[in-house]
């Protein structure tokens, strides 16, 4: 299957014309919408998204992530094979937080270009297009990099102690992962300390607390309540950690 | 084919997972998002919704209905067949109005537990895969309970007289079957009484009226406007019949 | 594949129950959301967004194109073949840009009526069945009109000075195709006057610009900004061509 991981937004004409690219060359393909709200033209956040909601797909799967602030400009289109998964998009740091967890990496510089690429889309000109090619069995349309240019490079910490997402409910996604937190770690955000909490049934409404999300961040939430509002936190938004 | 019926959202990465799942087991089999924004962590209301857009759906259609407050609590998950439709969510009354308008009703507790279950996203560990079975023509993976559970014991009236959903344009569904009510019966909500009309085109601009929707369901409108602004109404708001 | 164009919006149950239709009767036939928030109820700038967004999309494609404020009266249905795609919607003009900048076009009155035909929702109960028959290789479901019908008669202008659509970046499409306008026009809106710039990396940030986007439309923008805000325009807001 194909998982789209962008910040195109949820309405406009982007993620359907990325679509129509697949159902016209792989149409059998199942096409899956995992965030089109990836945090905007922020690759370095968007990162530690990606590396944590990528695992509960199959092997095989074809990631389509664009999160792509310098699109028209030098940054290179990539394809990496981490382990069992493919990812397609920029070579901006987008795919350094999975590659940097991965067993086995291997990166390729996207040579092949369309006869016609916009200034401003290359998400449909040429990296549905490229992921559409590995949906068919095809090699990546382009040269292996032993280097692996930026995906091996980025320099940006193994955990993101930041607000990488703010969900529909209100609640806040850090860029940490719970699993390495002590079970009385507090996070500290917006001025208030916050413990931690196995799920919401267990405080009073209003009480603001951290707990393992169901793919594996220290989330932030209030109970009965939304916590970007009470917090006063949005994507960005630094988060300390205090493990007593 | 499926159909989604969530308060999930249209934004985050909650309805991509349960796709996913799909894609995985059932890759040819259609999947429909009817509702993700179908009234949040309210069952109740929920249930008058789901029973007024299920019948549009043909014969074999798996429902999967998750509004679902009691998550990683002790209520019980459950698939139901009522007629020849099939639905999976949680046992606390959302299928329950389903259930009453059925002809045959047949209930299974779900038995089976994934390997991984989360604290706080049984749609994707539980509910999905529970569906998926179904979609493959294997039988419920539980225990069919002769007494129903809540889906047969809740005692909700057979029509609520609340709002029950907003629109992108403002109209306002009530839980209201239209067949049961007097063509010159009068709906009165946030102080205004309101008369039937049969559609958009037959009013001054600005008047507040109620019709038919295309589901069957008494629905609030304003010709030229907005309902939910112009009556101050939300989800939960009482509407007042008045039959002449 | 077909291709989804109406101003249903982003939640509710309308697509849902359109693409059940699809589901039920042609299930291994593609379905993109391309738009559905199309300008609402207003087919005119609809019309000039549908010809600039569907040459992306390939032959044989079968748009259900659906901004329809005048349903339940006596508008006609219509099926317009134009070059090698295919058009099913109302006859109120949505088709008119498409069919005048195609090479041959042919009109088709939709005769069939299903056997429950709702009020409000034609798009379910009528365009799309008849959008399906189309997907199943069937001839249209009605008779073909040499006249054109409106479809053939709207006198709109070739192109049009108006705001078309707004992203949800805050950029703003005109009806204008970029092609026919001088390198350098400039576009006046809410009384600023806008130079030309190749993409957003090329100006200061804040500076309002328009280019050429990636489906050939002039679009407004603010390098770092909300063009929406800053120039405090929306849908149906007039531009002003100067050209030096």
């Amino acid at each position: 299957m194909i998982a789209l991981f962008t910040d195109f937004g949820l309405s406009g004409p982007y993620t359907g014309q990325v679509k129509a690219v697949f159902a016209e060359v792989v149409p059998t393909v199942p096409v899956i919408d995992l965030f089109a709200d990836a945090p905007a033209a922020n690759p370095r956040a968007a990162a530690y998204l990606l590396a944590a909601y990528d695992d509960v797909f199959p092997a095989g799967t074809i990631f389509f992530a664009v999160v792509d602030p310098g699109v028209g400009t030098a940054r290179l289109p990539v394809v990496m094979l981490a382990d069992d998964r493919w990812y397609v998009g920029p070579d901006n740091g987008l795919l350094a937080i999975v590659a940097r967890r991965a067993g086995t990496v291997r990166v390729w510089e996207i040579t092949w270009r369309p006869p016609h690429l916009s200034a401003s889309f290359h998400g449909r000109d040429l990296f549905a297009p490229a992921a559409a090619r590995l949906a068919l069995g095809e090699a990546p349309p382009g040269t292996e990099r032993a280097d692996g240019l930026t995906v091996k490079s980025a320099d940006w910490p193994d955990d993101l102690a930041e607000i990488v997402y703010v969900d529909h409910y209100g609640n806040a996604f850090t860029g940490l992962r719970a699993a390495k937190l002590s079970p009385r770690a507090r996070l500290t955000v917006g001025g208030q300390s916050l413990a931690r909490a196995r799920t919401f049934g267990d405080l009073p409404a209003g009480t603001p607390f951290w707990y393992q999300n169901s793919n594996g961040l220290a989330e932030l939430a209030v109970s009965g309540g939304r916590a970007d509002r009470t917090l006063g936190i949005a994507i960005g938004t630094p988060v300390e950690v205090a493990a007593p």
